[in-house]
């Protein structure tokens, strides 16, 4: 699902996870999303560390973030280790004004979801292209127990969702951190979130889904102007 | 989990296990269930195709009953290679009048309701104790992603669900066939088993619940006078 970015969003991205990585002070617990500017954010942050003295603790929400991260110097814990995250940092594939989201590009969506219920804040960083007036162009990711996994996939189809059973770059199926496959369902447009939500909750087998709505406090948005940031009133 | 049945209890189990065998019938698709009462059907099963030649494939919700069954010469494939299950046979821990039932004391229930849901039919087999006016004295097992897990043991507990992680008969962390945790629920009665089904299948990091709520057909119940068939008028 790694897009062919552009250098131009590279350059947005990078202002924008710039500015996210200022959110970050001494003595808080944050949550580190995944994917593609989370990485971006991570390296400022990891910078942050080793030349400006910053002292935080991190969560992640991948294995591989986690990686990242203890290889700059971050101090990374178990999300069982803390009571709650100050602040979550994370990416999105798109965001409308309503601030509902869809994430899941990167295979992620469980942990990135389960950190971020536990987050005092949660925001997300994304170059412009990114914010949309209706999502569903990005391919919705659904995260599926394997276990008969064969009849979500048919059940899908059924329901005109247009399944992709996701491959990994090593051109096997791909597992998630906790072992499961990706179903990503190509709609094209969602019209109605909540509703598409609630169905695929209530899917026995489905773990979880990539929508995440209403969720996030403050989106980054990497412009040509600068970021800019915004704020979701109903969270406040 | 396992409790620590009394001779009668077996007996009135293994009578029951022995009637739903006779619901098996050459060139089915059977789902075969989980735990001690299925135990018993399978071996009966097995008898029946070594003695009998009963020819039928299985689908196992578990790695240990597939063993079982494998052992006893009963051709076990994977639910994603059948189209749909003739008939599921399995046990349960409780079950009510109105066909609300609790599984999951073995600690199979993911698979268990993959099994079920993916059944034409699906039939319980129990001894009578098993019977109730109202379900809940038996823990309510819920499947749970391990990441971040602790989070829900605070969530339980501060909604009085008395949460107990499980430990396993090895005394380790018990884990199920699918690498998640189980969490019992010791609630004692519930009262709305359809809200709490809810409430529990929208939080983010359950997997599944072991409320089987009107999903069962037939409940073939042991009774000291011979065992006695409860049929669910609303599945007909």
């Amino acid at each position: 699902m790694s897009a062919g970015n552009s250098e131009l969003q590279n350059q947005l991205k990078k202002a924008a996870a710039t500015k996210a990585a200022d959110y970050v002070k001494d003595g808080m617990i944050i949550g580190l999303g995944s994917g593609s500017t989370v990485r971006m954010l991570v390296d400022e942050l990891g910078r942050r560390v080793q030349e400006e003295n910053l002292q935080f603790t991190g969560v992640s929400t991948s294995i591989s973030t986690a990686e990242q991260a203890r290889s700059l110097g971050i101090k990374i814990v178990d999300l069982d280790a803390v009571n709650a995250i100050d602040l979550t940092i994370d990416g999105a594939d798109q965001v409308d004004r309503n601030f509902n989201g869809i994430k899941g590009g990167g295979g992620n969506l469980l942990w990135e979801k389960i950190v971020a219920v536990n987050s005092k804040k949660l925001i997300w960083v994304v170059d412009e292209s990114k914010v949309v007036n209706q999502i569903g162009a990005f391919p919705l990711a659904v995260d599926v127990e394997p276990f008969g996994s064969g009849h979500i996939l048919k059940q899908f189809s059924n329901a005109g969702f247009n399944p992709v059973v996701r491959i990994g770059n090593d051109g096997q199926l791909f597992k998630t951190d906790s072992n499961n496959i990706i179903l990503d369902l190509h709609l094209h447009k969602i019209d109605d979130p909540g509703k598409l939500a609630e169905t695929l909750t209530n899917i026995v087998g489905v773990i979880e889904h990539g929508l995440f709505l209403g969720m996030v406090n403050e989106v980054v948005v990497g412009k040509q102007a600068g970021p800019e940031i915004l704020v979701n009133s109903k969270k406040r």
